[in-house]
């Protein structure tokens, strides 16, 4: 192994830049030559590589986004196109490569594997909906601009004697809204994992108005329903006066915190590791805080779950 | 003048809790007995009155929302309910009121003057919208938040090479629009004072493009249009990746900015000596950086006026 | 168990109110009498004792601070003072007591105990030394602070050119120096745990000068030295233009994380849980990811460790 | 008028990104060429000069420091490095030059006016401390950093119920400390303009427990003394645990808010007017609202005044 590659792919993520800057800066204290690939699978197939130094990742540590770029591209599911990629990359000399990105990502590092070019997958989404992992890069700092943004509402929500519903992401992960509904201190939380009871919801807000609560703030995830067919259906059934708020592309972006630039400085160490050792069609991953390599065909059939213990500890602490 | 009564009215914005605060601490300082009304000309009505102490505003400078909490009450426009209130208030033995909110607001405290009540309005809106003040109580922090959010989105549009359209508050008034596109270094700003050309809007977008633009930011007053229907166009005819962002009343919350925090000290300050010099039925403002107080009958015959200049710049900024 | 009681007690640190909290919610769920116990150990001792109810702990989740005040109370460590102390709490009828601090306060948490009214420790204090548990309270909140520091650091260290010493807290544990180093970027970082060597921290700043480096950044532990004395030897032996930054108290406030907020929720829930089946004498912690239960006794034996490898990986990226 | 530099110099202030972007696209706008001078008065000399184009200042307007960097060059008070410096700008064909900074830069500015280079001053520094200026760029920012630490602060000493002395920033002038003091709702300020009388510092602490105040903060402007030295005495005078933070640097960073992104942009718009006017020796300002320019050299002969309504405001909401 003399020259790695690193790209982002899928939905950008706060921390994929600390990862992208843990490969680069790792693969050079260990000897190897360091490329960026730009813009995921678009750029390895249209060739947009770039030679990456310790100065190409100074000062990235600390921003959103990713200096990768990223794009999603349907076509790498093309087997003809994947073999071109792989041939590409041999003919530039390459290795290995990790991408960061999400379990469609997985599937395009896999399929490079297999045609001879080790690729380890480092989990990159604020959807947490990656199995064989506790935490993907990203989550953290989604979940704290999203109780950020229900601290403010908080604030307007008690003035006004208002009911609020917080739309947050997750299509088919209730994370987000899981952590942000429990740490943001809602009175109700909806979640694709869990069938939406709204009779049980509308109860909770009506014993809340007997006990004298100023508001209510209810967190559902994309997955269920929109925040707005909700947030109607709550107002006329109790006659609150219900606003809601879709908080969508604000939870992708900002500085990450400290839990998701550490995450993925780990990783991504990791990864570097695996593909030292020659190993390749790996995600890495955090379990139960140990940081550990799973065969990404193994992962894609698992599936995430949920943490029931937190989703019933919010159900008690919202009483 | 004894003995004064402070409230908040119309929509929250942060800041409010500040100036309560002058008004109680600055009354005290005076040897007035200073009351807080609940809930806006709602809780004046129904009597809701509250002595305030100095500790009553203890560590609420910080605080988004306001401590007195506030209400809509379109039954004050009733002139019997307005003499009702007067003589509540005649029979409480409070002397004069002052009351924070919008022009809405402002209206309620001239009629109680009328009655013999001197009452001072303080304008706090993150709308901006009062005319005879340069600056309302909560804008300078509702635009702070907006480009918070900019920020964040900016990091994802980079990384996307995405168009954002973003739609802020300010139904009358493009004010908000107009600073946040401004500091946020939007492509472009609509606003609900100057007519709008989405030919004009797509032209620099496409421009930007040739020219190797990553990303495009528009910010949209919610008074010119939905961000959805805007983004739509604009999707439709430059065939961009367009994502749409409605920031909604986390634009209300927040903990105040500094400006904020000294523009709501001293409008209640004047607002306090006014009604210990006897005076009424105006409102307190900041015209060219210098404290003043208007009529309301004057100040309800003006419009609040757009920066033109500003909102040059802002075009010539964004070539 | 019927009755019990919170209190917390040491340093504060953000997410005590989250905490207490939940251990409230969660008693009036499970329809037990809680009491909260005002300025720790001290006012154990005189009796300041408050019946909390569900509205007692709304719209504290978000607050830094502890809404019980907290205290150092060395008279505490004298068994005639526990004792005085064990009979208050029997004559209250108060069945069972959570102590919200650090390994300090857990002795005292064990005293009682043994006295006959069992108590339960939750780990809570910025500076993550507690054994028998991965985190504490506070700890992820206190490094965030950090490295926002370390980001404004950053804008003017590249500015200027110069060479920043970041004093942060840790007397006898490097947690919060290594975390924030390793996610702020920085290029060396100081703990007790290591000896340090500053021939070595020289040498790297001056490598990184010959490589074109901007700035840098040190992050140093209280308890290695003061970073006065550390950036004087910096200057004195580099020439470099070095300025110092200490944290200070900073690092104790905040609005909570969301990692504080619900590793808060989840510890204060298992403490309740504890004290129902009648256990007392341990402190709860989370280990690998799991909430868990170690006897006090046990967890005073032992000493809190760094995380080796994270500070090898730190040196590894800042090269 | 064909060919522009602009330069950063002295301290950094977080809005100089956004001052160096106006200045670029302005005057881009208007058929100009930009040029960079990097390091300020160090790179004029040794002709750091780089063509600026629309991309060079892409993305910089949220960026706290400055991309030009900056330093001090005490050289350049030396007649004959300011001929060479004429010299050499004639000889690249720059026409106008325009320097964001402190006064000290003005002098500088002032110095090429004379020599026939155009040059117009921008006032950027977070101390506030220019004449003919009511604000200079960078000023609301730090002010707002240092509200956001002592909310920070306020939490812990609620908690602890002890007394915080914060030091600021600002030898000569009082500004940050009166904004944050008043902001902040800090107990008493202390600030060079006013003679600092401790007696009644201690008394209204005193007064202040007495009425039952759970903690207290002190603001005190570095010019003032050390806080150090503050905190001492008032732990000696009074027997309450004090504790001292020095806020520093941290004050100079960040993203800069609105208010500082848009004055900059509106300082440089003018500057970038009056060299196109063929104007030069003169500083641009904000005065009462309005973007105004001075001399360079009846500026110099003005000081900086403090707010004193500011301040006996401050003194009545501080009781």
């Amino acid at each position: 192994m003399k020259r790695i590659a690193v790209m982002t792919s899928g939905g950008d993520a706060p921390g994929m830049n600390a990862a992208v800057r843990a490969v680069v800066r790792k693969g050079i204290f260990h000897g190897l030559e360091v490329y960026g690939i730009k813009r995921g699978y678009a750029g390895l197939i249209s060739g947009e590589f770039e030679r990456m130094e310790l100065s190409s990742v100074a000062d990235i540590i600390h921003r959103g986004g990713t200096i990768l770029r990223t794009a999603r591209c349907p076509e790498f599911k093309n087997p003809k196109v994947q073999q071109e990629a792989a041939e590409l990359l041999k003919a530039k000399g390459i290795d290995g490569i990790i991408v960061i990105g999400g379990d469609g990502s997985f599937m395009g590092a896999k399929a490079l594997s297999n045609l001879g070019i080790p690729t380890i997958g480092i989990p990159g989404t604020i959807d947490n909906d990656i199995p064989c992992t506790d935490y993907c890069i990203g989550f953290d700092t989604a979940v704290n601009t999203a109780i950020d943004a229900i601290n403010k509402i908080r604030d307007t929500a008690t003035s006004h004697e208002r009911t609020f519903v917080v739309e947050v992401m997750g299509r088919d992960a209730g994370d987000i809204a899981l952590a942000a509904g429990l740490a943001g201190g809602a009175e109700s939380i909806l979640i694709p994992e869990i069938e939406t009871n709204l009779d049980v919801v509308i109860h909770r807000l009506l014993q809340g108005q007997k006990r004298g609560k100023l508001h209510s703030i209810i967190v559902v995830a994309e997955g269920v329903a929109s925040g707005f067919e909700i947030g109607k259906i709550i107002e006329e059934r109790t006659g609150f006066d219900t606003r809601v708020i879709v908080l969508g592309h604000i939870q992708r972006g900002g500085s990450p915190t400290s839990f998701d630039r550490i995450l993925a400085s780990r990783l991504a160490a990791k990864a570097v590791d695996l593909l030292m050792a020659n190993e390749g069609g790996k995600m890495v991953g955090i379990v139960n805080n140990k940081i550990v390599a799973t065969d990404i065909d193994e992962a894609l059939k698992q599936k995430h779950t949920l943490d029931k213990e937190m989703y019933e500890l919010a159900k008690v602490l919202s009483i």
